[in-house]
């Protein structure tokens, strides 16, 4: 039996009441996140009532429509960009994707060079890989220092005539370093005019402030699923004219850059999503940079090393190791007690170590004994408090010895 | 100010509740579909307690991971075919791109054939032509007769060794006539034993019998929001084996084979949804047959031309013409008394004319004036009835005379 707990939509299975109810603590914000109940109200409208294809040109498939345009206008205005430079695509994985093999199509011998970053999310980096081979491309690894930012000479040297793209990320999904995309960019636009620069913001939106102006990408990409929004829909924002092919073609959808029936409630829900991320976020941002604060002060007392660069990160990030623990026993003791972290990224969840960490020069005992926890706006005190005692409790159980 | 009618989840606003409230007739359901009511119960629950990214070790995630396993082994089951043959794509036409693209990968100058039918839907027709440019390949057109059908002989004199990939629909979206998937099928396989045979189903699923084991495809596409499921959620079938590259690569979800955090709700949904489409198919399909009888009988009275071969169709699908009267215009009209028909398919529809019915050799006045109705299971008595007495209305205020 079901007992839904209207207020907060937890529901607790009667199995679960006999074993007594208890806090469930998530903190793996950075792999996904739970939709916001104002997001999935607003979805349900357009499931249920306005569930035209908006392609259609009845007042039904009007209306799906217009909630379509409504939405990429309030994206497009978050963002500080026209609407027609937003298309719908089904996450940032397929955004990436979609742009990197588009861009791929205009490599010519002298214009062959691609530049990824060694931190980049496996959406960037395996798609590098298999361009290059198709394309038979140059792939140039820029390196970070020893708290994962890029190396901005390393940069410098590597930009030349013969570059088409760069893809770079605005803050690392596994460790939460911010990057300098402002110097990025115009180091990127001086000395290599005619490259195009991709910037990954999946992990910024919604937690740290993003300034596209001065970034000044020709493309960026964003995902819902990681700001309280629902899975299977994201963005891309494609300066005008610079995205020069489909990467789904057909029925002539997104002006002809990205064929298939829109998903009108995933789009609706992004929109209402990025409000909400983008409101208070000031407050939000103070929020979690106190959580990851008392997360670094204990995990110090317990004898455990910080590995997030607490000064130059996103404030929902903090990576710590507690050496001669293996970070997946500690993540599967905590997930026991209903506490969610992560090792490394979901997307990479099955291999043993991280390349972030190994090119920030981590290695051994501290790479093997790293978890991230990754907080939202939605995290409470009451969380950290419990998630903090249990941390300590585990460790005991763990028998770790600092 | 919203007024929530419970049972239908329907929507009243104010200003409509002063207009007075009319009964709303949706019959555009191969454009797209309204969630089923259960389908959304079942989305919720993932949507607001089991979010987890399905690649996370944490019982959060395993619980996603779950889920999505159930519903693919769910579908699977009703598709006659192994769980690892099914794969999650954002939609029918992804999936389509994603076997065409990949696919054209293997072409080499002995096996540079495409074989697609001249009444096939855009995501088929445009990508064929895309990936003919960037690989530089042949395509052969396949034409049908006047009803629509694929002329066998025609396929038999294309079929040869340098065949790469035939792809054709079991049923046409525009026009309803089904396709003879199991000849087309039995002819590819005895006359072009290396080429790949690609069948969109996507009208076919909960509206006619599908046997995958008789018409023995390598790939199949499906897109949940043509039968009551969620938008921006598809399957690509792919026999064991067969699909030679992912089209988008990153994180290695999918086996390697579909990168990009799944959209664990939309599986679910899509799985809920196959489920009750098969659920008392024959009973709906009896329903549909009815009402496309009852439509094709007062379209004659009236004068019109049915244009939909009823002896060999889909059963919600009836596509007539009621000739000098503009098809657009007619829409318009029914659309401003809350019937929704289309002229062609919706991802067509900002064409003037539809080049299923050029196919057909249907030109001129009837071309012009062709409407598509297209019901669903969902589809009651009441609401056909209101229609024609309509559609009658309608005519006579348009001028029509017969």
């Amino acid at each position: 039996m079901l007992t839904i707990l209207p207020h907060h939509f937890a529901i607790i299975t009667t199995d679960q009441q006999q074993e007594g109810f208890k806090l469930e603590v998530y903190l793996d914000n950075n792999a996904t996140t739970r939709v916001d109940d104002e997001v999935l109200d607003a979805m349900r409208l357009i499931y249920i009532y306005d569930y035209g294809n908006p392609n259609s040109l009845h007042r039904k498939g009007n209306d799906a429509a217009q909630h379509m345009e409504d939405s990429r206008r309030i994206l497009a205005k978050l963002l500080g960009v026209k609407s027609k430079e937003i298309f719908f695509t089904s996450g940032a994985t397929e955004s990436i994707n979609w742009v990197m093999r588009s861009v791929a199509r205009l490599a010519s011998e002298k214009r062959n060079k691609l530049i990824i970053g060694a931190v980049e999310h496996k959406a960037v980096l395996k798609t590098a890989h298999d361009i290059a081979k198709i394309h038979n491309l140059d792939i140039a690894i820029l390196p970070v220092d020893e708290k994962g930012v890029y190396l901005l000479d390393e940069l410098e040297k590597k930009l030349d005539e013969t570059v088409l793209l760069v893809a770079l990320m605005s803050a690392n999904n596994e460790v939460g370093t911010l990057q300098p995309v402002e110097e990025i960019s115009k180091l990127v636009r001086s000395k290599a005019p005619r490259a195009f620069l991709l910037v990954d913001a999946v992990q910024s939106f919604g937690k740290s402030k993003m300034d596209l102006e001065a970034w000044n990408p020709d493309f960026l990409v964003l995902s819902a699923h990681k700001f309280h929004g629902p899975k299977g829909i994201g963005l891309l924002y494609a300066r005008e004219g610079r995205i020069p092919f489909p990467l789904i073609t057909g029925g002539g959808q997104e002006r002809g850059f990205r064929a298939g029936t829109q998903n009108v409630p995933g789009i609706v829900g992004m929109a209402k999503a990025a409000e909400l991320a983008v409101k208070d976020l000031e407050k939000n941002i103070e929020k979690m940079r106190k959580f990851q604060k008392l997360i670094a002060k204990k995990v110090e007392t317990l004898g455990g090393v910080v590995i997030t660069p607490l000064n130059n990160s996103l404030p929902n990030t903090i990576t710590v190791s507690f050496p001669g623990i293996l970070g997946h026993h500690l993540l599967n003791a905590l997930s026991l007690e209903k506490i969610y972290v992560s090792t490394h990224s979901a997307c990479s969840s099955s291999e043993s170590t991280s390349h972030v960490l190994e090119a920030m020069g981590i290695k051994g005992k501290i790479a093997l004994g790293a978890i991230r926890i990754s907080t939202s706006r939605m995290t409470t005190e009451e969380e950290i408090s419990f998630f903090l005692e249990t941390l300590e409790k585990v460790l005991k159980f763990l028998g770790f010895d600092r």
